[in-house]
């Protein structure tokens, strides 16, 4: 209920009777707007306690008010402020609007927003085509309620409200250090590890660690758009080096460590963002030379490395020599398909440590509850099985999208197949201009991006990246007919 | 399982037989920390099929590996890692650590960081004096978790995962503004409100849009510390104004305003941190003329609105003619004693869309599921229900600590009764300090602060936070005579 007692003033010594003054005030609530059409008011009785007034005093204000229409009577409900308001309205009325339809009236920062994608929830029975996202019909929901309920009913849950720090659930960062020595041959303790919510954080967190007003940040180009914003906003001025089948162009990479100061390079080695290729195994091998030798640190964003179809992934650079100059982001929200976002980083202790403290500014620790979920679901194998489960039935899913897109679209659209992830590197040609076909489609119920976010600072590359993990047969295959009948074949 | 395939090359070329080879690796591997001691290795046949080599070429290696101790054999089990590895250990051995042990070699910035309070999981027994955090053994977990259920089971939670934008879920923001209106009289709509990770967030969010290098910001003195040490991280330089039992000096903020470039004031009206009061009603009228006068931006931190038990607490500045340049601030984190971190903000929309796009750069979006079982909880009227019963219960326990302070500890101890929220600023005599105190108490199983957080930034005050909402009866009799016998009486 809302505060009548600070809201409404009397004052005794006015000759204004005491009723006329509390009809007067709840005029200028409702005209104000802070007593909003159709909000129910207090009984009589409860207001005059609360007001410290004689019950028939309330009663007369409320007789006066339904008398000007301000408020209605409800049989057996009390009295409500009308949602028709008494239309020879006083002219503060109009005047005075609620303080936040008006400024603010001082300046604030311009941060740069992409056309947001996959933009609001479409109608149901709407194909979407996202950018490489899990299948949340085949994710783990029963377990994951299931162990929710187990750690608030165990006797630990009350001690876990107001402890841990900013790095996370000790009992998760434990899993993880067997987690990612099991899967990425990752050599860590628990020192090394901190949960953030999704890689983004784990990215933003990072970068802002390291970069100053003015710093050069090498990054990809095409890169992920996100990633290039965040280190933007943060004040690095972008070093684009080219990006082709083999990945970023370590070459270019080192040129620019020779000739100025390098405060960090971007790099996603397993599955670039967003054209999905590998970085080589002999770029690996130069890279890891150039990071030890400048000792440049690195921001290596795996956060498809768990999803993988042709052969065994290759183990990250984290894994490898790099004399601790790797700061290795990764994700659980991809993998598990589920609407909460974990993620995580690796570096040095000292550096854990210090990007903690930061986090802490920000958001002062995870949701334990979250985080000792995720740590029960690691320790019984139910994400490993989960996994082993979501490669088998992605990959089937992106042999099914490349056989689609040759036989049905190659007239309009070219790519290589990845060799796992979540989505294709879709290149349309110049006379399917992606804005257009992007609308029609959405007429015909699918929803395809217009691609522009992927030249997030240069010229619309007119490609997408098609998620297939999240389709099943038959959407695929109605997605690429609805693509095949726009480009008129 | 590991990418054994890419992390044991074999050269056919070489005359070291391929056997050999292996087992080279699977030492380096072993050396290097990769493969660590107790770790099951993949079967002969599992990994004579991933190095595509005759299973019997792998078994020689795994004899080679286990005649030099390097490998177990488990019977029926396969072989794993030794756990004693062999005590001959190659030179390589002690010198090629794991990269995480060693570096960066790169520079990062320097982050203030608070001694963490209440610091690690303690033994179970141990009585903890929070800071002011509700009872996690009164939160509706139950209904938490039958929501959270509800949820993933509705047929809408598929399209929730990749949906909705860094404002947070549009359900929940729609029940804010009805709860909003409904408790503090804001009169808004969904475009003013966004949805944050705690009350943290939100701060952080806005002061990172307001703040540029060097800018002046106005805060009490003593504050909320972790407000204090965000506009510092983002470049602020401090102005600190007084606080008394009124709350901050108001008149010292207008000289301020009429003599330098304000670029913020940050300000706790309801119960100021850490010292309880509330702003009274006169300053409230005299900081809302000089916010309109100055076009002044303010974080109105809000963080117990909920939480008041001698009166209706007054309505927020945020309700009041501020001209939309209120930013109002407040969470769900304490509200609700659950183990999820969920905070607010309240703006007008320009400004909800660009701290919306910064949003997206740190922390994608919220965790739907969180905030849509939330949405549910306030429809449903779950949270009105559990705020009038935890109102009840906090209030008699505020009143019981009030005794017991006064009756036992009077001798070493003083505070002013607050009127609502979860803690008492409890000022200790200069005979007892605070850290040798709080040392002493932990050894007789109480663990409280040392106190030196509340004065970030200038000399200690020897006075702490005593919350007193998560303690029942028996715990804060026992918590008071534990401090009553540890200063002499």
């Amino acid at each position: 209920m809302l505060p009548y007692e600070t809201l409404i003033q009397i004052d005794k010594t006015l000759r204004l009777p005491v009723y006329q003054q509390i009809a007067n005030r709840f005029v200028a609530l409702i005209q104000e707007g802070i007593l909003k059409p159709g909000l129910v008011l207090p009984g009589s009785r409860v207001l005059a306690e609360q007001l410290q007034l004689h019950r028939r005093t309330v009663v007369a204000a409320y007789e006066e008010l339904i008398s000007q229409d301000w408020i209605v009577s409800m049989p057996r409900k009390g009295v409500m402020v009308a949602t028709n308001l008494p239309v020879i309205r006083p002219r503060s009325f109009q005047a005075q609007a609620s303080p936040y339809q008006q400024g603010p009236g001082f300046s604030f920062a311009a941060v740069p927003s992409l056309p947001m994608y996959p933009g609001p929830e479409p109608k149901a029975g709407t194909i979407i085509v996202n950018d490489g996202f899990p299948d949340v019909r085949e994710a783990p929901l029963e377990a994951w309620i299931k162990e929710c309920r187990s750690v608030v009913q165990s006797p630990r849950y009350g001690r876990m409200l107001t402890h841990g720090g900013p790095e996370g659930s000790l009992t998760l960062r434990s899993e993880m250090v067997k987690y990612l020595g099991g899967t990425r041959g990752l050599s860590i303790s628990t020192g090394n590890v901190m949960i953030t919510r999704g890689a983004q954080m784990a990215i933003y967190l990072a970068a802002a660690m390291l970069i100053k007003k003015g710093d050069y940040v090498i990054v990809g180009k095409p890169d992920y758009f996100f990633a290039d914003m965040c280190f933007e906003q943060l004040g690095a001025r972008l070093l684009h080096v080219p990006v082709d089948q083999d990945g970023i162009d370590i070459d270019a990479v080192e040129t620019l460590c020779r000739t100025r100061k390098i405060r960090m390079l971007y790099v996603i080695s397993h599955h670039h963002h967003p054209t999905t290729v590998t970085l080589s195994a002999e770029r690996r091998m130069k890279l890891l030379k150039i990071i030890r030798q400048y000792r440049l640190a690195v921001i290596e964003d795996d956060y498809d490395y768990d999803f993988h179809y042709n052969s065994s992934p290759i183990v990250p650079l984290a894994s490898a020599d790099h004399g601790g100059n790797v700061i290795y982001i990764g994700s659980f929200t991809k993998s598990l398909g589920l609407s909460v976002r974990i993620g995580f980083m690796v570096a040095p202790p000292a550096f854990i440590h210090g990007a903690g403290a930061l986090r802490r500014l920000m958001d002062l620790r995870g949701d334990n509850l979250t985080e000792e979920a995720l740590a029960r679901l690691l320790a019984d194998g139910t994400i490993e099985r989960h996994l082993k489960k979501s490669n088998k039935l992605y990959h089937e899913r992106r042999d099914l999208l490349s056989d689609l897109l040759t036989t049905e679209l190659s007239h309009a659209a070219s790519f290589a197949v990845p060799s796992g992830g979540m989505a294709i590197w879709l290149k349309f040609a110049k006379k399917y201009p992606l804005p257009a076909l992007s609308e029609k489609a959405a007429r015909l119920g699918l929803r395809i991006t217009s691609g522009e976010q992927y030249a997030y600072g240069s010229k619309p590359l007119n490609a997408l990246r098609f998620g297939f993990a999240s389709l099943n047969k038959k959407e695929l295959t109605q997605a690429v007919a609805i693509l095949k009948q726009l480009t008129g074949k």
